[in-house]
């Protein structure tokens, strides 16, 4: 109880809206989380990524709805790499604790993309769509091969 | 390639703009979608539960982020109970298929009571949260209760 009150002070302290450490019980519930989270993103960009390969007919409403919904979990998943989760039911490189600051740059490289993906798909411009869809996997893979062992 | 063709376009004519089959290449990614989405609401749902309780101090613009979350997420997990998933690593009662009716009520219910939430968020105000959480968790209580072997 203690360490839930700490964790949600300092995580309102830090400014953000979405504290963390406070939310997990366990290690694997954040492990659990965490993976979940990048399971539904992954999910939604390869709802655009079968639009952006021609595999399904283009349609500007559901790439913005995707898209949408790719904006939203792209913040989530990374409250869940908290201290004591490197090990366990998990894919995670133990270099996301040991360069801390390189992996919040791949995080936000990839948040940075995802936002540019979300302004693209709200032009309805599939040129445009194309492009930004590229550089949001080059961000998502660059990360991967980084810090998961696949 | 022609059934994924063919379901876009059946969703397209329905009118959503997330469509759901065309997106699932196997069985088991249509469920390990829709517990990764029910997953991760349910963390952000417990978030607010833990202020809604007192167990972490009330800061109204974390309740709002994590409802934001929880309104995002209550429309996803729905399109991955689709026909050929009853059966696998899922926890979902047979009566999903054979009642469609009523389950499509149990999850326009949970939906309806999210927009309350979320709403309720908005405004700030304790109380006014406390009850649209409460009626929130109900609802999924009696969607989990007839449709989830727990």
């Amino acid at each position: 109880m203690n360490r839930l009150v700490f964790a949600a002070a300092a995580a309102i302290s830090l400014g953000t809206a979405l504290p963390a450490a406070a939310q997990f019980q366990k290690p694997e519930d954040a492990i659990k989380y965490r993976k979940s989270a990048m399971t539904v993103m992954a999910n939604h960009f390869g709802r655009i990524g079968a639009m952006v390969n021609g595999r399904v007919p283009f349609d500007a409403a559901t790439v913005q709805a995707n898209a949408e919904v790719v904006a939203t979990l792209s913040k989530l998943p990374f409250t869940g790499f908290i201290d004591g989760t490197s090990t366990g039911d998990t894919k995670a490189k133990p270099e996301i604790w040991t360069e801390p600051a390189k992996f919040k740059a791949a995080q936000t490289k990839m948040q940075d993309e995802v936002v540019k993906l979300n302004a693209a798909a709200k032009t309805g411009n599939l040129d445009q769509i194309k492009a930004a869809f590229g550089e949001t996997g080059k961000s998502c893979k660059a990360c991967h091969d980084a810090y998961w062992k696949e």
